[in-house]
């Protein structure tokens, strides 16, 4: 008898109400750069990250809770807040003991559609904290839906890549039947070794070097730089400790 | 300046409006087993192909055209009509000369979604038609949309892997930015050479070899076997020549 919990990989937002999600763990993925951001402020000492789905709302919240506001829409800043959505703007000597409120275009979309359809947990995962979500979805023993944030809902490489990674290190404590999850181990086993030169050719990667930020993008794909685990509690990713 | 048309892989069904597909050629590609049962009948002789979205449509249209009903829903055959969606039932001593009205769970459903949103011309495509399929998409030189008709709207693998195949003959004679090109390409080259072993592991292969369709899928991978170009026009899929 398989008593192993389930894994699937939802390759966009538009496909998670496919999936019943209400007993699963639900990781949001988004690589390019929410959830490494979210992962490195956290890491640099934030005391929370209010993850908001919309740029008057991140405003709102702002000046409720004194946090800085940060975004970005189609990848730049959004007038009227006050940070970006880049991993290097929050080093401990900024962020520690801060409250950041983040809206961005896919990531924080696809944390509250999560939210509303019922997800007994929400965690954030990008390369940055990779180890600190694989632990962590071992030892919770529960199913485990994948949710890549995606680029306005159209499948990307990079998130895609992320859920390989997580499950070429931990899928054998799964019970597996997704061909998306097969998928994506496959494209991560092919591509580990030089995940530079093969996210060269994303599309979102052309976006983003576009504005001049390789860098960050490389940051992103770096794993366990910023190795702790965001947690969603009572309306803010705050660390597990 | 570049002036090669466009292509782009959509992975599931619910993804087909991020695409604006009215100047655009669509593929309609469903594997296992649609899209081959229709290059198999059409290359064995048959009239025409009339695929329908509904049974109760299908039955109608035997009636009035006296043709063969067909089709399936989850993989079996439907009550209350005549065959199934193996292309092993079309020999050519069945099926020449005859229409064949055909409903399935999730192709002939993309191409009416196709034909709804407005497609300039849509044909269909499997590993059985695959050089009449790369022939045709590069002597039009129009924007392509490769539709994987997916299960039931999740991602499968093995449309993808056909798409894949296209883009790996072909692709260099377009303009490709997509992600689900890229890796449907990438899906294609690490496996080209043991489909078979590769897809054994597809949720799809483990649904159909559950009713003994083993040869079956075998089959609907094999390159050229019946290499006709169905083309959808006034209603019913008949061979380009």
């Amino acid at each position: 008898m398989n008593t192993k919990p389930s894994l699937h990989t939802v390759l966009s937002p538009r496909l998670l109400d496919l999936y019943d999600i209400s007993n699963s763990i639900v990781v949001i993925i988004d690589v390019f750069r929410a959830t490494s951001t979210i992962a490195t402020a956290l890491y640099n000492g934030a005391a929370k990250v209010l993850p908001v789905d919309s740029v008057p709302r991140c405003i709102e919240l702002g000046k409720i809770t004194g946090g800085i506001t940060a975004g970005e829409r189609d990848g730049k800043v959004v007038e009227g807040l006050q940070h970006g959505n880049s991993p290097t703007e929050y080093p401990r000597s900024f962020i520690e003991g801060q409250t950041l409120v983040l809206t961005t275009t896919n990531g924080t979309k696809l944390l509250h559609m999560a939210l509303d359809r019922g997800a007994a947990n929400i965690i954030t995962g990008s390369f940055p904290n990779l180890s600190a979500v694989c632990d962590y979805l071992v030892n919770q023993e529960k199913n485990v839906i994948l949710g890549c944030s995606a680029w306005k809902d159209c499948f990307n490489l990079e998130d895609t890549l992320f859920a390989g990674a997580v499950i070429e290190r931990i899928g054998h404590h799964f019970s597996i039947h997704c061909d998306s999850s097969l998928m994506a181990k496959d494209l991560y086993a092919q591509h580990q070794q030089d995940l530079v030169g093969f996210l060269r050719k994303a599309t979102h990667w052309h976006r983003l070097s576009a504005y001049g930020l390789e860098h960050d993008m490389e940051y992103c794909i770096s794993i366990d730089v910023a190795n702790v685990l965001p947690v969603y509690t009572n309306g803010s990713l705050i660390v597990q400790e």
